[in-house]
């Protein structure tokens, strides 16, 4: 991964960037990059496209973002999953991902938070408070959403530095939760035409729809070949195209991703893999990992396991599910949306077993000889919920190791320790 | 406080309590409790009446509870304010609140919750675990309800304990959200119409929405006199009327607190107080403390400082709003307990800014010098909130004292040097 060639430095200026602490930033990620991903052998040719995303990760893909406002499109920011990319895409916005996987500006974000705040959230906002991350500046508008205590209230200091909208998610699934979530949906709808300039058609809608279902169908090709023994791709490659999934442009990704579906699917016909046959294959479950967080997946593949599928916001609760494409018009495609976000098995419902049953069937599917719970600290619905889903392994004779941890580098050592010890157990 | 006279072991062992646990319990409340309340000087007379309430607080009153089952009616424990009590009340019940103060069975709660869970939920799982809660033992049905994170998730494992009902509470305060929440309470009839074998009538609910209502204005009474100066009562003693309001008898300790009124009203008007006039006047806000957790309050009376009013569940919160009264039919009053209900301004709403005024309010109203925010470490939506509280104190002129704390008494010796630091620049 090399520097980029253009000279974006005017750019990130007119974005109000703090250009010292942005250099700064962005001199790290290629470090950590290197060590985490180009060291890897016997990669799939395909995630050249990926070594490039990341190489203009700050770049490139945040002038196409300026150049689509240029035009008179949006761009919208989000922290999660249940905000409804086609609801943005179909009002002509570009949907990107605003969770954070560093540590940044942490001394001015403990002046308005806890210490005791997941890293997630302390990340998003050191990167605000910081102004390094352009895809926050680029937003005209941030959706969050009551998915956790931190996050809600972090909300709520956040709007005083940038225009926030909240969703909010009801905590159980039932026909009451769904006609709340229902309202949300339309009050979105709302807000996004108000910021957009334009109105929702079952045209426009129609498109989106099939386009964000067409990348969900590439990545559920990408992760379906993991199933393999040999395994043809590593998981952290397959953890980084979920990571890019989030920001990058929509068509262009699905059809990078459907080529390395290509290759895998011809490299699982050939017998090749990343890792030997008998390498302990993983299931990884718990919280999301944003770039550059690829610290738990580096620790698990470099003391020679290797993950073969992720029951995460960054795994397979992103692409599993697709959105009903029959509806013809604009209120059942809403509705075939409402139904779709409110499936999603996040610890933020109650109950939540549906994420159980998900974890053992993957763990099975996958061939994976044991779990990884990989939980942030603080983070307190999957940290609680880690028990149920620790009693549930158990009860399915899979192997767990429970992890909980934060984006700093200091557990490193203890961590490799723990997986080396793990992994031999998988053996 | 002297050791019951009668011998409640065999009404505890039928309970299914460990003794031996459950004494040493027992042994440590009269201490803390002596050492708190006890050492006071110009007490209000009537406060001996809940002197002999915590003599008996695991005796004389469980036994008028296993009295009440073994007549026919239910015992339904609650941790937090928006569970109806009326509801229950109206069914023939009796409503406890379980929520507990102390330090129990941590070593067992960590193996199912995480170390970083506040204290309170660490202390009701402990209690209930350990066995040791004759209130948790005596009751039906236990009411949760989905506030925060960690009690939402806790509720499941508690789930399987004992038999657990989980309202859920909505996170915003708009006209969809009270149609949720009008559901969520016709939801607690059903479940306690089951319970109970009884029907809610009109007529049941009516005396029962009266009964907590005069529970409300007693308080409310009570309270007011803290206005006057110097106060006629402690602070102290102010919380230990609402602590004892979640659990005592209501139409008994509703005569016991108007009582007391009284008496406060003639000390107000005779300028009888417990501390000088001169005595720094403190408003607390923040989390609820429950039996036997006295010790911030504890600390600022003992320092010279008089809390004067509490914006907490344990405080204005519990007593300030009342139900309407003027509804006749059923409907009409589930109408009223849906607003009033959800009137509370708790942290777990987003926005919640209806608090901060509250707080600005009553520190006017009850001519605080200062603001002392005490929230429970890891209670995630008040320690954000209290960024948001600190700055609406700067904006009205108030200073503040943040204190983060738990049960245990490892930091009184840290938090008198910063209390009496506080109390010295409000003089």
């Amino acid at each position: 991964m090399n520097q980029p060639a253009t000279d974006y430095r005017p750019m990130w200026t007119a974005l109000g960037l703090d250009l010292e602490g942005h250099d700064a930033l962005l001199s790290a990620i290629p470090v950590l990059y290197h060590d985490a991903y180009l060291t890897q052998t016997s990669r799939p040719e395909g995630m050249g496209y990926f070594d490039f995303v990341m190489s203009e990760i700050h770049g490139l893909r945040i002038k196409e973002l300026v150049d689509h406002k240029a035009a008179g499109g949006t761009v919208v920011g989000t922290f999660c999953l249940y905000v409804p990319e086609e609801i943005i895409r179909a009002l002509g916005g570009q949907c990107v991902g605003l969770c954070a996987g560093a540590e940044w500006a942490y001394g001015e974000v403990e002046r308005i938070l806890p210490q005791n705040t997941c890293a997630l959230i302390k990340s998003f906002m050191g990167f605000k408070l910081g102004k390094v991350c352009p895809y926050a500046e680029a937003c005209d508008l941030v959706v969050g959403e009551t998915t956790c205590d931190g996050k809600k209230k972090a909300y709520e200091l956040l709007g005083e530095l940038a225009p926030v909208h909240v969703m909010e998610l009801p905590q159980m699934k039932r026909p009451e939760d769904r006609v709340l979530w229902r309202t949300e949906i339309e009050r979105l709808v709302t807000r996004l035409e108000e910021v957009s300039g334009r109105k929702l058609t079952a045209e426009n809608l129609a498109r989106a729809i099939k386009e964000v279902n067409d990348k969900r169908r590439a990545l559920q090709r990408l992760n379906a070949a993991r199933k393999a023994s040999p395994v043809p791709i590593s998981g952290k490659d397959a953890l980084l195209a979920v990571q890019v999934a989030f920001y990058d442009d929509v068509p262009r990704f699905t059809a990078m991703v459907n080529k390395i579906a290509d290759e895998l699917e011809a490299r699982v016909a050939a017998g090749e893999g990343v890792a030997p046959a008998n390498a302990p294959r993983v299931l990884v479950t718990g919280t999301p990992m944003s770039v550059p967080n690829w610290k738990v997946y580096d620790v698990i593949e470099k003391a020679g396991g290797v993950v073969v599928m992720e029951e995460m916001c960054t795994g397979s609760r992103y692409y599993s599910k697709l959105v009903d494409e029959s509806p013809r018009d604009t209120a059942g495609m809403l509705d075939a949306l409402t139904d779709k976000y409110l499936d999603i098995n996040c610890a933020c419902f109650t109950p939540n077993t549906a994420r159980l049953d998900d974890v053992i069937r993957l763990a099975n599917e996958y061939h994976a000889d044991g779990i990884v719970q990989c939980d942030l600290q603080f983070c307190t619905p999957y940290q609680i919920e880690a028990t149920s889903v620790g009693r549930a392994a158990q009860a399915a004779g899979l192997p767990t190791l429970r992890i909980d941890t934060d984006y700093s580098a200091n557990d490193i050592g203890q961590l490799s320790t723990r997986v080396e010890a793990f992994l031999e157990m998988l053996e």
